[in-house]
């Protein structure tokens, strides 16, 4: 008898190890391949970032609530971001969609609307891309090519003890805004004459539906002349990204609950709605703000930056993650993040 | 009320001409965008070359008579199939997938073992991805990545009168191999007792199943000094593809029915099918050969390639395209290409 083993009994993390765990490499020209953000490529002596992102009807969103235009400039940025988080500038991005037929032409045209708002904010160029039908429901790849000077790329695996960890923006907000957009979505399919209430929600909603990339963060970093020692884009939760850093890295840490930053709306939102405002900071995904590490020497040049919040620090791999919570308590840190395969 | 125009109205290139007639070009770096087989970067002086494809179940492959080595492979020969379209070395690939839970974890090792299988004989790296569920269907994303020396790509866009039109390999069995594999699903789905008839047509379907690129025809073309004057892959069929060349050329072109290379197999599986073999080579898909124009003084350097075939010669736009069949009438070319939107 043939074996079979269900994809979901691996997560998502351990189904991408065991399908990458044989791959070899041929070129001298391939500097980073699977396992960070990005690719990293070197052509000529020159370094190309790549990145690639599928969002699927259903799994990754419902048109439901996600207005079309949205739905394309979220698409760009989700993947631009990657970019970002290698320390890199994005110039180009290629776009396949398949779709069937019950999307009409004015309803892609919204979606390129979004994308094309999304090359133009960020500064990119559409280059290439591929169209199809689908059998069922909506599929977008997008691919981010960017630039970095030689060498001067940031993974994940290169953050050291001592080191501060530091985290853009505030967290939590993407996940409060779909979980209202959830809700209100249930309260529609039970009764179709209510009218959604999302009027006082448009922090959160606007957090999920339309997110934004944080060049800023880097162009800063580069003019205080802070290199990071590590970085990544906060896609997953806090937690699960910290995790990344700290295995990729070989290193523990300490994080404290009192710094995470988050946005006072997306507080009194999850209070509203019975929510621990730490625990969607931790687990939800879809903030997009990059999370980093950097020398301790480079504090002073972030203290102005109110866009910058120091969390925690690393430690030896040894003391593992752990949280230290308001009450004084020490948690572990586990992995909650929103995970496609659960 | 609001307008609705069905996508399948416009048809596939209609339908990419509306999405990308607003497209906006930011970077010096951007060489060339969308309306070739790839997009050329200029990154620092150096010219990168990228092309992404989409593959759909149900649209593009039935995993009914498709191995998924088989598929893995050719999901990755058709991206690098458009790179050394641009007369560029292929050189990395990202890959996206989403799958339902349908997929067992040995399937999806079948996959990647011919992902990895097409990566070693056509010397790329896999160097990133993404993977997700799906609600339905298997959906496969390539992004390959290549390079060229400065100013050496191809485009569509610049074959002139009086070039000679070439192909490289012979056409049609792609599409034969199809039909035939069609034709077998449809009598076992009729009565799964009688056991599928293939066995001698393992040239035909290995055309189809696991089809190879051209990066012989590149290094030839290169090791005897010739730079084609415009280039593209045969994905849709050679009509559609001389009518792309003709129209983003602005030129005509004569071609000869008796010089367009079929395979013997093909031909006498034509035959059986009562199909005709010319109309399987000009209007059949996926045979990934070269389709090239190049001046006539480079003539005497191609004539000992049993590889290349002239079929033709490129005359003035006003001419139109036409083919010259066997008994000497003249018709139109017409796209009769497989098309995705059909």
């Amino acid at each position: 008898m043939e074996e079979r083993t269900e994809i979901n009994s691996l997560g998502e993390f351990g189904l991408i190890d065991h399908l990458t765990r044989n791959i070899e490499i041929h070129h001298a020209g391939t500097v980073l391949g699977v396992g960070d953000d990005a690719a990293v490529i070197d052509h000529f002596g020159k370094q190309t970032v790549v990145s690639t992102d599928m969002l699927v009807e259903g799994i990754h969103f419902d048109l439901m609530y996600t207005p079309l235009k949205h739905l394309g400039y979220k698409s760009v940025v989700v993947n631009l971001s990657d970019i970002y988080a290698m320390n890199a500038t994005p110039t180009q991005i290629l776009l396949s969609l398949a779709f069937s037929n019950r999307l009409s032409l004015e309803a892609l045209d919204e979606f390129y609307e979004g994308v094309y708002a999304a090359c133009e904010r960020y500064n990119v160029d559409l280059v290439g891309g591929d169209t199809s039908t689908s059998q069922k429901g909506f599929v977008i790849s997008v691919t981010a090519i960017g630039e970095v000077a030689p060498d001067q790329y940031v993974k994940r695996s290169t953050a050291q003890k001592g080191d501060l960890l530091c985290v853009s923006g505030d967290l939590g907000g993407a996940f409060l805004g779909l979980t209202i957009l959830e809700r209100e979505k249930q309260i529609f399919l039970e009764n179709p004459k209510i009218q959604p209430d999302l009027e006082n929600e448009t922090y959160a909603i606007g957090r999920q539906l339309k997110p934004e990339a944080r060049p800023d963060i880097v162009e800063f970093l580069a003019e205080k002349g802070i290199r990071p020692t590590a970085m990544m884009d906060v896609s997953d939760g806090l937690s699960s990204e910290i995790l990344h850093i700290c295995k990729q890295s070989e290193v523990g840490c300490v994080l404290y609950e009192e710094k995470i930053p988050v946005h006072e709306e997306a507080r009194a939102l999850a209070m509203k709605l019975g929510l621990d405002p730490t625990a969607c900071a931790l687990s939800g995904g879809e903030d997009y703000e990059l999370l980093f590490t950097m020398k301790q020497e480079d504090y002073d040049k972030i203290t102005l930056n109110e866009q910058i919040a120091v969390i925690g620090y690393m430690t030896d791999a040894a003391e593992g993650a752990h949280i230290i919570t308001r009450g004084g308590s020490k948690h572990a840190i586990t992995a909650q993040g929103w995970n496609a395969f659960k």
